[in-house]
This record gives C-alpha cells, structure tokens and sequence, in this order.
C-alpha cells in the first residue's frame, strides 16, 4: 500500500462516517424524534448526505484512487480500491444536488407516508411518490443502464442484479411456489393460525423480544432494540453501534417475536463485520441480498425450526398462560408455519413471502420504467395480490402503503428480500452438512456453532466477494432455488401431512 | 440585502445545521448510545466539528463577509452580520485540527469522567483533563487576549465577559452572601429539610415531572424529556426539536422535580426563538447568563414560589401520600427554601448556589493560567470548599467529579450560572412591575403572563442585542447584585424569621 491508498482510506473513512450520521440522523426521526422536529430534520439529513456525496465524488478521490496501490496479496487493500471505485464511478454520475434534494424529499415523504397509512389516504402521499419516482428516474439516467433504467437503481443494493435475470429467477420461484401452495390449500390438514392471534400483553412480549434477542448472542454492549411503526436494523458505529427497532402488537404474536429475530440477524452481520475496518469497504457488508440472508436464516431456519422451540417453548408458553396454557408444543409449531395468502409482506409465510417481492418488483419497475402512473399504484396492487396470492386487501393501509420503502427513494431494493430467502436456504444448507449436529445444537438453544461458520464464512470477510463469488466460494455453486423449494416443500409437506 | 448577503446566510445555516448535528450526536450518546460505540462515536463527533469549523473559517465566507450588506433599518441582517464577523474571527484563529481534536477527545472524556465518576477515581479522569487543559491553553493562545488566557475561554460563552470584572462581580456577592448566610446560619427557626429526602417512587416522579414541564408550557410536539446521570436542554432542530433531559433521585424528590423546571426553563427560551430564523444568529439565544436566566427564574423564582405550591401542592401531596400525607403546604414550601451549604452544586439552594460557582471560577481559571495543577484539583477543591461553604464532600465524587464541564472541553461557562442567577431576578423584578397580578396569576397555575413576557422581552430577538444590552434595555439598568439580593433577602429573612 501507497501514500495515496492511506489518503484515499482517509477520506473513505469520513465518508463512511457522514453515511454513518446520516443512519443516525433517520433512526432517531424514527425513535425519538419529537414530531415538529421533520423540517429541519430533512435539512440536516439533506446536508450530511450531500456532504458525503461530495466528499466522495470529488477530485481527489479521483485522483488517489489512480494513484492508490495495493499489494498482490493485500485482499483487504484490494477489496477498498476495488469497491472505492466502484462507489466513486456510480456516484461521480449523479449530481451533488439531486442527492441533496432526494434526502430531503425522503426526510419529509417518510413523515407524509405514515400519516397516510394511519388515516389510509394514499392521495395524500402520492404527490410524494410522484416526486421520488421522478427523482429516481433522474438518477437511474445518470447512471446509466443497458437495458431499463431500473436495473441502474438495483444495481445500488445488489450490485450486478438485473431486472431480467430476476425477472427469470421469480418466473420459475413463482412456478414452483404457486403449484406447491395447491397442494397445500388442497389439503385437509390446517394448522390453528388463530392461536397466534390471541391476546399478547406487551408487557410480555417486552422481555420475550429481548430474550430472543440475547439467545441468538445479539450484542447489547454495542447495540440496542427501540420500537418503529416499520422495523429495521442500521448501525452507526461500525460493528460497536448496531440497533434493531421492533413493533408490538398484542393481537400477533409473530410480529415482534420474528420481527425480532429477523432484525437480529442483520444486527449479527453487522456486529460480526471487523471492527478494525470499519467505514470503509472491508468493514461492510456485501449487499442487500446476502444482508437478508442472514435476517431470514435466523427468523425462519432458526426460529421457526421445531427444534428451536424445543428449548423455547416451555418458557414462552409461561410468559402467556391465558393463550398458550392448553397449546401443545406441536400445535404451536405447526401455527408459526402456517402457509396462508395475506396482505402484509413482514407477516407472510415463508412459502408465499417472494410472491409479495415479485408483486413490487413488478410494479416498482414498471413505475420506473413509466409504465404504471402513481395515481393507478393502488389498483394496479390490488390487481397483482389477486393474481398472485389470490387476495385483496381492503384497504391501501394493508395495501400498497404498508411499506416504508418508497417514501424513502428506495427502489430496486425490493428484490434483495427474495434472494435473501434463497440465498439463505443454500447457506444453511451447506452449514447443516458442515456442523453435522446442527439441529441438536439448535435444540438446546447453542447458536454458537451457526454463529461461528457465518463469522467465519461471511461475516469476517465484509466485501471481499461479491454476492456470485461469496455463494460460490461457500456452498461451492451459483445461486440457485432449489435449496430454498427442497426446505419449504419437506417443511411444509410435514406440516400440512403431505407427500414431499 | 445583497446577493453576497444571502449566500453567507445558507453558509452560515449549513454551519448551523451541522452544529446541531453536533447536538444530536451528544445527546444520542448522553441518552440511548450503546455503550461500545464511544470510539466511533468520538470519529463521527470530531468529523462533523471539524466540518462545521472549516465551513465557518473558510476563505470564502471571509470574502462574503466583506461583501455583505445589511439595509439601515434591517436589524435580522445587521444582528446576523455582526455575530457573524464575530464567530468568524473568532474562529479562524483556532486552526480546525486542533477544533477536531478537541471534539475527539472531550467524546473520549465524557466516557472516562462519567466512569471515574461511579467508581470515584480521579486519577482515572485526571489523565483527560490534562490533556483537556492544555488543549483550551492552545484554544486561549489562537483566539488571543488581553490580560489573561481564561478571558479568551469565557468569552465562547458570554461575550465580552472579563475575569477581572467577573471577580469583584462575585467578590461582592460572596461577602453579602456570607454575612446573610450567618444570619440564616444563626436562626433557631429551620426548615425539615428532610422531608425532601424521603421515599419518593421514580413511577410517581416520572408523571410528575412530565406535568411541572406541561404546565409551564413546554411543547412536547417540538421537544422530550429523556433521563441522564447530568441534566441539559439542547436543540438538535432550532425552535422544533428541543430536548431536556432529567434524573430520578428516589430519596429526593427535588433532583427531577426542579431539575426538570430549571431545564423547561432554557427549553422555552429555544422553543421561544423564531423558526423562521433556524440555524442563523437571529434566531439564537443571546449568550449563556441570558440562557441561564430563564432556566433560574423558572426554577426558583417561580418554582420555589409560595405562589406557585398553593397551586400545585394539594396534588403533589397526592402522588406520594407516605412521604407528604402529614406535611402541610407551609412546611412543604419551607423544606425546598432550605438554605444550608452541601456538596453538590444543582442540588445547592438559591443563596449558597453562586459560592459554588466562585469556587469553580477560581480553580477552572487558575488550571488555564496554570496556576493548579490536574493534580491538585481535588486538594484545591476541597480547601475552597471549607472556605467558602464551610463543608468539605467526603470524596471526589461528591467534590471535583460531580460536573460534566471539564470533561467535554467547557472552561469559563460556569460564571454563566451565578450571572444567570443575577439576570433572572433583576428580569423577573421588571417583569412583576409590568405584571401586576403576576403572582396571582402564577398561584391560579397560568403562567402565560410571564411567558408572553419573556417572548415578547427576550426570546423572539435571538442575538440583536448583546446581553449587557438586553438587561439594559429590558429593565432600565445594568446588571446588578441588588434585584437578587433583594429577592434572596425577603425570601428568607420570611422562611428564616428574620427581620429583613
């Protein structure tokens, strides 16, 4: 490594810092942020994020990165530049001040999208959703693209990932998935979904979240859980600040309980990057997708596993004797793995989850594209749920405004919730045959040994590999669905008392 | 107004915001940081000082500065002019390397102090403040003065202020402190204190608290009320987003319960400034002794009001019928205006509460002159101690580790408190001849009379007149000990039996 890699790492680094402020300056409008405070809120976070755009786009970061060297077998060195670069070329394309003002559109579009969703008036976030379109619409055109425009704002948080291929991807997911969910609709066996339904005390279901939390080895010397109306996972602090919010609801217990796992598990990646690099590339995770596989391996593998609530029930089942006293441990079991149609995304099974992901691949694209107008958002929603999973939600809050993303500009990210899911499948899978007693271990509640292979496959190497390279390296093929249909159809076949 | 006029404002509200980002961070790590985000959370804070700092100093606002132009009759622009030039000679002395490390270190500092502080360690805390001394010498030595380098130092606070003037300002009020304080030493009549220092339940106080600050007014849609180990008011969002934060003491009731309106205090005068001129000097507060007026004059010309207790006493003696069942309202009212020399300065009553500022004045002075060694702090402490209160803590943590000050880089702000203490009276004299009912308003529980006062008086101009100005204009005369002394003499000679 040369002079200009340390100066070039340097000014990384406070990058990475300013995006960093910038986490904090949304979690706390999230948390704690007293409602008259959105204005200058959006002022300030169009300022940091402005501030960070410019520091990394400008000359100098240029002119070290062609002067910056790294040596053969420096992977980490290799690993900055290569990604600095990569960060540089995508960012030198879009002006300062459209940064700008998509930050400060999203700081207030996020205020806009929750009261929408409260009072269920979409006409009252669409001219936000109109603005944020068209504001990605710039941005996708300033980057550039092969094909559609869409495929430019992907490229953000699964860098590589095209609309085609995703497309081809979910075609054949959905296939497979729509023809699985027949034969389990057609069956006579149904789990009791309504168990779940019955009355949860917060209070309860406080400590249950923690406890959860905890067992999974969430750090909380360098993290914290706060509750959102939409839960999430940020770090501002490198690995030493990492904080997952989460949502109760008395009337589900699935919400905070797996919401909480989930948010975990993205905490886990995080915790479990390097602290020695953190800001810059090294020190961060690979993308979006290989982020989720980690949240859905601990919620769904993990947590949804029978042999997880071995260890857990008993307990569980004590926090809430008025709903789960006369609940067996199988009951239960197959009640957290039901496989139901529904309108919440964060709520699905895991069988019928992708095919939320596939509706908003389909509609965000086309929206980007130009395609679908804002206005025709609601119904165009509507349409695709029936198409899709057969239901209509009654209302756009359960609708098209149930999800936070596209107040926040954030689009492309959708897609990264489904590869996610198969990412997660193949991983597991190949730690299931590399910790033999997986399952054993899991049962009496020592996360240990799956915790240690992704630290050691994943976590430690931040973004060494890219997303093909790292699945490729670690379970030895290319991402593909089949582990991902051979978990859901031996689980759910089991369940519903089918031939698999 | 000129063009050269309007681009310095959007530099200077930049500058602005990223002092409130500044806010932000330290309340977050004052309040729901995790505690292994101190390091990063020290880069974040030294990155974003050090920008706010290079934004103010730069080349570029000197020159806008030259070209500025505020019309005759224009007082916003001549008020953000001046203070402008102001800051920005002052800072384009102190070079920003030593701004960010000052940031860096006061983040790694709080850490220590507050540690030392539980552990009662000095030598712990004794290293960050050497290294904090020497820098604030450096800081004194750029910005340069006339006479002696604490000067410089207090100046950031109180502008204009001098050592010299500060010294027989304090020198007059500690000798006729200390001969009343012997009077009321010397009367057989004494409140029970100890009432106070019954069993007060944190689940009553909470409420409590939350009501003390509702019912002066303060506006909990742009502001909170958080808890930690030091109480502050800051502003992370000009007039929209102002916090407080308190501390629960269950063995004394008056720790949150005055402690939350002495914070309320300061948090009307942010929440009275003008949103419309956020982040720019117009809509800031005139300097720390006008800051501290109103958090004082809140706290104990109101709140300690005999007035103000027959209003509210009835339900206080409610929340906590164990601890005030038997107590009527004229001992009640008589235990919190117990003068009697202690330890901890915002425990300190009325009277004796500027000899606890003389004492800091004294020592934090002599360490920039280098007069006190770090070392000798906790000997020095003590003997000014004895020497001005006549009692002596039992170690350091109830002596030299109780502030947060030092630890965070702030030397010459303590003389603001016992400036604030002289200001309040003489504003709230004026202000209870200008209201004639003043106190009958106050004892009805309506305090917008002196509120609007303030408004009208003090928080709407931000900076347009210095403080020696503001009292000036505000009540017809100078600062002065004698409002105060007035006030303390009456009040007591009346709790004290004394002939006044």
């Amino acid at each position: 490594m040369n002079d200009a890699y340390h100066k070039l790492m340097d000014r990384i680094r406070d990058h990475g810092r300013l995006h960093a402020v910038e986490q904090l300056l949304d979690w706390d409008q999230e948390t704690y942020m007293p409602s008259g405070g959105v204005k200058p809120r959006a002022e300030l976070t169009a300022l940091i994020s402005g501030l960070a755009h410019e520091r990394l786009v400008a000359e100098e970061t240029g002119k070290l990165l062609s002067d910056a060297q790294a040596g053969d077998d420096d992977h980490i060195a290799q690993t900055n530049l290569r990604e600095t670069r990569r960060a540089f070329e995508r960012a030198s394309r879009i002006p300062t001040a459209l940064v700008k003002e998509i930050a400060h559109a999203g700081a207030m579009a996020k205020d806009a999208w929750a009261k929408a969703r409260q009072d269920d008036k979409f006409q009252d976030f669409a001219p936000h959703l109109e603005k944020m379109v068209d504001l990605k619409k710039q941005v996708a055109e300033h980057v550039g693209y092969d094909t559609e425009p869409y495929d430019a704002l992907m490229d953000e948080f699964e860098p590589g990932a095209k609309s085609a291929g995703i497309d081809t991807l979910f075609a054949a997911l959905g296939e497979r998935t729509a023809a699985f969910l027949r034969q389990i609709q057609a069956s006579p066996t149904k789990p009791d979904f309504s168990i779940l339904t019955r009355h949860y005390p917060r209070a309860q279901q406080e400590p249950l979240s923690r406890r959860m939390a905890e067992c999974l080895h969430f750090d909380f010397g360098s993290g914290r859980i706060d509750v959102t109306v939409h839960p999430f996972c940020t770090s501002m602090g490198g690995a030493s600040d990492v904080r997952i919010t989460t949502r109760y609801m008395e009337d589900f217990l699935p919400a905070a309980m797996f919401g909480t796992m989930h948010e975990t598990g993205h905490a886990l990646y995080e915790q479990g990057l390097l602290a020695e690099h953190a800001f810059t590339p090294a020190g961060e995770a690979v993308s979006l997708g290989i982020h989720e596989s980690q949240s859905r391996m601990w919620e769904n593998l993990v947590g949804r596993s029978r042999a997880f609530w071995e260890y857990h029930y008993g307990d569980v089942q004590k926090m809430f004797p008025d709903s789960l006293g006369n609940v067996s441990l199988d009951e239960f079991y197959r009640a957290i793995n039901t496989v139901s149609p529904s309108f919440i995304r964060v709520e699905a099974d895991e069988l019928t989850y992708n095919l939320h992901i596939t509706l908003r691949f389909q509609i965000e694209r086309a929206m980007i594209k130009g395609d679908i107008k804002v206005a025709d958002v609601p119904e165009a929603w509507n349409a695709k749920m029936r198409e899709l999973l057969g239901v209509v939600p009654p209302n756009n809050t359960e609708g098209c405004l149930q999800d936070i993303h596209w107040s926040m500009g954030i689009f492309g990210y959708f897609p990264t919730y489904a590869l996610g899911n198969l990412y997660a499948a193949q991983f597991f899978d190949k730690a299931s045959t590399d910790i033999p007693d997986l399952f054993e271990r899991i049962a009496k509640n020592d996360h240990q040994p799956l915790l240690g292979w992704l630290r050691q496959n994943i976590h430690q190497h931040g973004q060494r590999f890219r997303a093909g390279e790292l699945i490729e390296r670690v379970t030895g093929k290319p991402l593909s669905i089949e582990p991902f249909m051979k978990h859901v159809t031996e689980k759910f076949s089991r369940v519903y008392g089918l031939k698999s």
